[in-house]
């Protein structure tokens, strides 16, 4: 007999420079290394094909936010582990995704907005504050933060391997994820040898 | 042992009214049953999520496909058969899907103009006539039709059953699909029992 994976979408919410990409990407590697079949799906780079052209106004995030819940719903029904980084600043949509989703996992990526501005991994504050990018997130838009995440990365105070531990565990917790197991012997046994 | 199954695209290019939504859902239908993972996207449907907003220039055109493209990747890397149902009328854009997916079947919808025409299921040839609608592919926009399509299905002289038999059996022959095979006392085996 084999054991199925099952599709799940890990939705990873927060702020600009919060971690989202950091930890989606941790938690990717371990996932894969492991056999299972997962996706990133980072709203910074579909904005550069699937939703090249929308903007930041709130309709144009949230048709953002369904293109990017349209293709994540195709391949979790096929089985797939998605993980969506997106800042998906507005609680509404984000209730939509998780109704329209089965399996459906939030994670909050928490940090103060003086440490993401502290960080501007891509200097995107910078730009904000000058006036040079409107509609920014945190500076002159909204972000409603999640009322009832499974989880929450508390970027400030954790390190990134902790944060992924924490959606890691959550996963195992909600049977998505059965951690790397060992062997009599003691080397390891991939969860592509076991499903 | 389980044998996995393998991603595919099957790429449905024809003028509008040919068949290939038809033939795709013929696909599809007989695929799931078997209980093979598969998906169809349709370049009418997706036209109102994934692509909403383009038009039907060239450089639309090619985007859209792009985009349909993107996804039907996604979805074939984790081991999904893919119909891509879309007019696609430029080579050089299928010429573009076939080099950067490394399981491609081209399936060319054909029928004379005259008969999509008459056909018109969707009354967009009257229109396009009546030049309430521009750019429409066999009037006033091009078609180039595949030079090496892997299978050709001439709906104005063969069934769909047979348009979509092709189909399998080229799938088959390429080793993406294996037809329902039967037990020993007659009963139906799905391919879901002996994968």
């Amino acid at each position: 007999m084999r054991l199925e994976q099952k599709g799940l979408t890990v939705w990873f919410t927060g702020l600009s420079g919060a971690g989202k990409t950091t930890i989606s990407c941790v938690v990717e590697n371990e996932l894969r290394s492991q056999g299972y079949k997962v996706e990133v799906l980072d709203g910074d780079v579909l904005r550069q094909c699937l939703t090249k052209g929308l903007g930041f106004s709130k309709e144009d995030r949230d048709e953002n936010i369904r293109r990017i819940g349209y293709v994540a719903n195709l391949l979790v029904r096929n089985d797939v582990i998605v993980l969506v980084s997106v800042i998906s600043p507005y609680r509404q949509i984000r209730t939509e995704m998780r109704r329209d989703m089965a399996d459906f996992v939030e994670v909050y990526v928490n940090a103060p907005l003086e440490i993401c501005e502290q960080r501007d991994t891509k200097g995107l504050y910078k730009k904000a504050r000058a006036g040079e990018i409107k509609n920014f997130t945190g500076i002159d838009d909204p972000y409603e933060p999640p009322l009832f995440p499974e989880v929450t990365c508390n970027t400030h105070q954790e390190t990134i391997a902790e944060s992924a531990g924490k959606v890691l565990r959550k996963m195992e917790e909600l049977g998505y994820y059965l951690p790397l197991m060992y062997s009599q012997n003691g080397s390891n046994l991939q969860a592509s040898d076991i499903f």
